[in-house]
Order: structure tokens, then sequence, then C-alpha cells
């Protein structure tokens, strides 16, 4: 049957309908990802127009009158969606889409992205002034229509699954809830602990690194890792990221600080993690419905696997920290490699998300997970965000904002809309290490592998179990299937407590 | 009635169907940059199918069944095309745009890319082995095509007609006939009597200059023109080329060669002519059917203007000289500036087009125009180019290819089916003296400014004869506008004469 539907008219449409979607979302990518490395300003005007058009065609494409009936025929045709081929699972995922673009009202898709836009502006000032009160009547607008939004999926388990469907899917509320509550007394003890230890000198890590040279390691350790320069390129930009303009394509960003030896290399290795996912989607589903990742918590669960697991690990230091010192002898020839594991791997409290440690980043998701299921089921409102940010930073972190653009103003995402959005990053660190202990149960000699620079069996791994699925199983399925259980965090925690007990001597 | 008609729904549509268009041809333009100067290898595959489909949106949003009657309807309302107002020209350059693109049957449009690509393929092959006769069938294929094209066109004077007004609206085969016929004697004997004088020394100019300085001195040069680094950009390609996505972003490309203290210099200034140029196009016209140049020769006017007429004269190098002797003290400390001057400005015939100087430039235009002329007029057969290439090369410039790959296969134009295009070259040479002397005689204090370094009389006056009006009108309306003629070689043979007598002593 499989070869057949292949080669119905109605796949044959679908395929086409799929390659020309794909190619408009890369075309726009591509956009992007010029305009923050390198348009010049004066570009800003035009540009946006020209991505708004890219936008309004794939609308218009997606949501044709005829669509639907298409999907609905193509559905019977194609009977069960969960099979396993290829031809069920990308019209689940091309019907997915369709259904997630149509059930949105024109009008209440328009006012979304009118207001994200004036939120984003608004949010940017605030945090410049750090006053909270400019971002306020925005955040509440966007809580007001993304209520709205859910609604459009009733009938829902929680109101907040809608939401975090658009990023997990599949995923629902009450699963990231109990994974979270098991997640959040382990963490806060194991904090408890550190606390109570010596703090770690790692003053080493803020001397002055060339940036030049800082390039030179990060792109050393990103080739050994087996990402392909045929198919990428590394750019700075102002923030770190990674996009991709189809198989053949995938690029990453990053920046270089002269004051500090890991952001630069950390963040490479981390977009590093995301494009070598992207890279190892099966080539079958270039231009596809299935070319894609099968959600942003495996996607995080790939870049956090190169960052920590491997890039923060003792045996990858054993064999790079020779090439470091040779770099940087003025700041590392008097200090040792286990000085400089224990530098990189220091546990400090700190206030912002994207600058935290292994031991504390959960714990800036759980609170912004907190306060998201709040806003949407309505027990906490927008007008005491700064108040409930900083107790709560108290409670799980022992320290307190000193103004709201360190504290509640400190990310983009509420600003643009997005809701459901932060625990696929808390998700994807759970994954990495459910991930990397099957693998390594699988192959003892992953980590001597790693003290000799070699990546081969990690990336093959990852290529077997994850990358080159695409968008094909959604996410648990994904995790059943490479190690035989969904999301848990009871590996993460194992892991968290074996490595910071050695460091800490806990 | 302007202001009436500025506000009709017909007008309105006209704007908006004409700002999508420049959308998608910017997405298209931005596409092409970044494949040439960022894209990986890995990319061309899935960037080639996005790049058509921008090509086939553009096309399906051009010829819609209801464009025509569209067309038709607005003409009535506006009346005269050729009136001065913005309203009625944007009427003409759409509605001109809209029948090229739809006297066009799609069979043949189709059979045109399909040949082309081939043909495109081929000529690379052709060239690397120096065999014409790998290229010859798909050239023959090309010829035939064209002249399917130009027969849609009929009545016409001369069946090149319709291809040289693809590439210079309005322009006849007959006037540039009359025009290089007046051009070639005086060429011809100018070019003699240079061959009679001592040959220039100018053996420094093939030293080792070191990129990096190049590149310095080369983004002084452009920044002192007045080139607006705020809406554009300055990168490296194996072919230096201008383009731009808009008016707020037109970036320039050029390449460093090691072994050559002029190539990428005047390149960098011919490429930042051209910017100028759409750099200095009215802001109203911004997303406007009037966003565009007036024509080919009008768009090389501007970068001849700025790479020989001020980059490669004495006033110039008095001003910059020094800084160039301060990047490249080992090859320039011990050459005055007279000498210098004198070597940039050699004369010497080459196999080369785009190597040749500003003396002999234009004879490798007239030649491949008598050869596209013949080829369309069927009185030069393909089988036979690379014998009458290497004649009319040994009567013009007293050189011959020592084989194909140096001679009829060196340009890439014929192969993308552009017939019709290489008199445009020369064209713009032609008009770039006539505007200099028109705005010398208006600003007799220029030379000297120039030898100040100082450029913003020569910017101001090309904006305001001729950036500012986009494509508003065709080329000879602009040439009679700013000058008082069309373009005619009288003024070029002066200031050939004057230069060359100068330097060699004629």
């Amino acid at each position: 049957m499989t070869e057949e539907l292949n080669q119905s008219p109605k796949m044959q449409k679908l395929l086409e309908l799929s390659a020309e979607l794909l190619d408009l979302g890369h075309i726009g990518a591509l956009m992007g990802w010029d305009q923050q490395v390198n348009m010049p300003r004066g570009g800003a005007e035009e540009r946006g127009a020209q991505s708004a058009l890219i936008g309004r065609i794939m609308h218009e494409k997606l949501t044709s009158d005829k669509t639907g009936q298409f999907f609905a025929d193509l559905e019977k045709e194609v009977g069960d969606l969960n099979a396993e081929t290829d031809e069920a699972r990308a019209v689940k995922v091309a019907k997915r889409l369709y259904e997630k673009q149509t059930k949105v009202p024109l009008p209440l898709l328009m006012e979304t992205i009118k207001a994200t836009t004036m939120a984003h502006e608004a949010w940017m000032e605030a945090r410049a002034q750090s006053d909270f009160s400019i971002f306020q009547p925005h955040l509440k607008k966007i809580v007001d229509l993304k209520k709205q939004y859910a609604d459009l999926f009733k009938p829902f388990d929680h109101i907040y699954d809608p939401l975090l469907d658009d990023y997990e899917p599949g995923m629902k509320t009450a699963e990231v809830k109990e994974i979270f509550e098991k997640l959040r007394p382990q963490q806060v003890e194991l904090l408890r602990e550190i606390a109570e230890k010596e703090a770690i000198d790692n003053s080493f890590m803020g001397k002055y690194y060339k940036p030049e040279y800082q390039e030179i390691i990060g792109r050393d350790v990103i080739t050994r890792f087996g990402y392909d320069w045929e198919r990428g390129r590394l750019d700075v930009a102002a923030h770190p990221f990674t996009t991709g303009f189809g198989l053949g394509d995938v690029r990453i960003t990053t920046r270089y600080l002269e004051n500090d030896a890991g952001s630069a290399l950390f963040s490479t290795m981390h977009e590093a993690g995301h494009a070598l996912y992207e890279q190892g989607i099966d080539k079958k589903y270039q231009r596809h419905p299935l070319n894609g990742a099968a959600s942003l918590a495996i996607h995080e669960s790939q870049s956090r696997l190169w960052e920590n697991l491997v890039g923060r690990s003792k045996e990858f230091w054993s064999f790079f920290y020779p090439s470091m010192q040779m770099l940087f002898p003025e700041n590392l020839a008097n200090v040792s490699l286990n000085d400089f594991y224990r530098g990189i791997n220091k546990v400090e409290p700190s206030l912002i998300r994207v600058e935290a440690d292994e031991a504390t980043y959960n714990m800036h998701i759980m609170l912004r997970l907190e306060i998201e299921i709040g806003l949407m089921e309505d027990t906490i409102q927008v007008k005491d965000l700064p108040e409930i940010w900083n107790t709560k930073m108290e409670d799980y972190l022992g320290v307190t904002p000193p103004n709201n653009a360190q504290g509640v103003l400190q990310d983009i995402h509420w600003s643009g809309g997005m809701i459901g959005y932060f625990p696929t990053y808390a998700l994807g660190n759970l994954a990495s290490v459910q991930l990397w202990d099957k693998m390594v149960e699988q192959h003892p000699n992953i980590p001597d592998e790693i003290a000799q620079g070699k990546f081969e069996t990690v990336l093959g791994w990852m290529r077997e179990h994850v990358h080159r699925f695409g968008s094909k199983y959604e996410p648990q399925e994904i995790m059943l299937k490479a190690t035989g259980s969904k999301i848990t965090p009871e590996p993460y925690m194992k892991y968290l407590r074996t490595k910071y007990s050695e460091i800490y001597d806990l």
C-alpha cells in the first residue's frame, strides 16, 4: 500500500505543497539570518515588508478553501495516521500544521501579530529602563490573546496544553508538571548541599581571551564533533542561534566576549548540537513534510548533549585543554586541568537564565513554567509578576534581582507571544541525559573515545536514534524508541549528583 | 488630476502589485547574493528550488488572467503614458514589464530556461577545456530561441531591436550601429598612434599587494565617494557585482588579487558607482514601480564615471597616492605620482574584455555587437564564431587568442541567453563622459575638489540629474535632460584623445 500511496495524485499534491511551504519557510529563514548577521540598518524597512510577504504567501497557500477538503480526503486514503510509514506520518504532520493554522481566525491572527510587534518594542524599552510598567499592558494583552488562542482547541485537559503543544507535539501540561514536581525538591536539595561547600575560584575565566583565538578552538572543536562545513557556516551575531535553509545549509552563529573563556566556546558547541541534528536528518526528507525536528525539547537535547555532557566533561578537556593552554598561555599555563574543569563547572546561583550552570538552569525554567501556568489559569496576574518573580528567585536560588531588567524582563519570549516555550529547555536537559545514558550503556568506550578527541560513535548513535527521523515521530515516541522510556527526571538528577559530588566532594 | 489618480483604486492596486513584485525580486536578489558570498556548496540544490519558486510566484502574479484587462483599464484612466507625472510613468514602466512577460508563451519561456541552464553548464565545461564544440550546439539553440523571442515583438525595424530593448528601453539597433560606426575608426586610429609609442613600464603594478591593505584603501575611497554604509556593505565574491534588496540595502562585492595593485581597487570603485546610483534613487520610489534604474547603459555610466573619470584621473591620485604609498612602501616608495598615473593608464591591447583599459574596451564590445547582430540576421553562423572572433581581434586590437577559452568562450553572457546586453557597456562609457563634461561645465571647480578628496559636488550632481529619477525616464530622456544630447560618441573620443595625448605624447 505504501508504494501505491506514494504515487497517488493526492499524495503527490501533498508533497508538492509541503515542498513549496518548506521552500518559503527556508527563504524566510535566510532573510532572518541575513538580518542578524549582515544587514545594514537601512535595510530594515524593506526587509520587514519582504518577510511579511513571505509569511502571507505561506498562509494563503496553507489556508486556501480547497485545502481542508484535501486533507480530509487524504486522511481517508491513508487510514491510520499513526502507522509507521513515511506517508502516514507525512500526512499527520502536514495535517497538524494545517489545522493549527486554520483554526485561528484571521482577526485573532492579525491582532496577535500586531500585539507582539508592539510588545516587542515595549519590552526592549522596558528592559532598557528596567521599568516593568512599560511592558505590563502589552503582556496583559498577549496573555488575553493566548487564552483566546487556547480556547480554540477545546476540549483540553488544561488550558496550557494547546500552548505547550505548539512546541512539544503531543505533550501535556500534566506530564510536564509531574516531571517538574519530582525534579524541584531534588534540585533544591543539591543546590543547598553545594552552597555549604567552599566556592570554586574560577577567576582565570574572566581574563582577556583574544576573540580570534576563541574562534580557532571553537571551529576546531565542532569540526571534530562532525559539523559539516560543506553544509553550513559559522558567523558572528548579537545572539547565538542556529538556522537552516534546507538540509544542505544549516548555519550557526556565536559571539566572542573578550573577558570570558567559555561563553563563545560553549555557545558554539550548543549551536553545533542543534545544527548536527538538522544536518543529520535523512536526505530522503529533503523538501518533504517530515523535514523538521521532532520538537524543541528533542532539539535542545542535542544542543545540551554536545555543550554539557560532551563539552563540560573531564574527558573532553583531557583532550582539548592542551590546545586551550597553547592559545592562552598567559591565562592558563599555571591552571591545572582539574582546576580548569572545576572552573567551567562552578555552580553559582545567578540572576540570568542564559548564563546559568547545569545545576541551576532548570530552576530558572521551573519558575517561568509556574508563572506561565498561573497566568493561563488566572491564578497569577500580570501586574504582580515582578514581585512573584523576585520571591521565587529568592526561594529557588537564594538570589534577588536588583532590578526588573535582570529579573522578570530578561527574556524575549513573552514579548513575542511565546508562552509554552520555556519548559522545552528543561525537558531537553532531561532528555539529553537519558539519551546519553542509553548510548554509553551500548557503547561503554565512548568516554575513552572522547578523551582521544573522537566523536564518531556519539554522532553516529544520535544520527541513528534521533536525527535521521526528522519530524516523523513525536518527541515521546523518539524517547521511547531510543531509550525505552518517556522523558523522566531521574537520570538527569543522578547525572548532576554524580558530577557535582565529585567536583564539590558532597 | 495627479492627486486624484494617486488615490484611485486602480492606481492603488498597481502600487500594491508593484510593491509585491519588487519585494519578491529583492528576495530573489538576496538569495543570489548569499549564494555568491556565503552559501556552502551543500546548499545549492535547495537554493535552486527556492529561487525557482520565487520566480514562479512572480510570473504568476504578473500574468494572472485579470492583469491584462487591469492594465488596459489603467492606461485608459491615465491617458498619456509619456506625461511627466510619476503616475503616468509608473503605469508605463509596469505595463512594459507586464507586456514583456506575457508576450512570451509559457512553452518558449520554459524551453529558454532549460536551454540556458544546460548551456551554462556546457559553457563552463567548454571554457575549462577550451573546446568551442562543447558549447556550439547550445549556443545555436539559444540563438534560435532568441530569434523566436524577437519575432514575438513584430513589427520591428530590426530583429535585434527587441533584444536590445530588454536592457535599453527604447533604444534601437540603428542608433547603436550609427554610434559605433562613428566610434570604430577613431578608436582604431587612436590605438594605432599609441602603438607607435614606447610601451609604459608598469611592472610595479604586479608586485605583492597585501589584500588586507587593498581593502583598507578601497573602503576609504568609496567612503569618501559617499557610499552609505548604513545602506550597504562590501564583501568578497568570486566576481565583483552590485545587488540591492531595496533602496535601504545596496551591497557590493569585490575580490582581492595579491599580485595586482589595481584590480580590486578599480572594481570596488566601479561597483560603488553602481551602488551610489541605487542608493540615490528618490526615497519616494521605495517599493514603487519606478524603483529601478533607467537602463543598463545609464547604470554603467555611473560605474564607469567613478572608476575611470574619477578613479583613473590625475587629480584623484594626487590626493590618494600618499595613502597608497603609505600602505605599500616596498612597492611604491620609489614610484613617482606621474609614473603611477601612467602605469594605471597603460594602453595595451589584450585578449580579455574585463581586463581591458579605457582605450581598448569599446573595441571588445564592438566585436561582440557585430557578432550578435550577425547571428540574429543570419549573416553569421554559430559554427564560424571562433574564426570570426579571432579575425576581428586581430583586425581591431592586433592580438590573436591562443585558444578559445581566452577568445570566444571568455564571457558568460551568451550562455545565459543575454544577447543584446554587451552594447550597454560601451554606451555606458560614452554616457559617462557626456555627463562628466556637462557637470564640469557647470562646476569647473570639480577637478580641484577631487584633488582635495572631495566628491560631494560630483555625487550631488549625479543625484540631481540621474539617480533620483529611478526608472521614471528612458535612458535617452535622461541623457537629453541632463546633457542636452542623446548618447553620442564625440565627447568620449575627445576625452580619450586628450587623456592619451598627454600620457603618450601623441
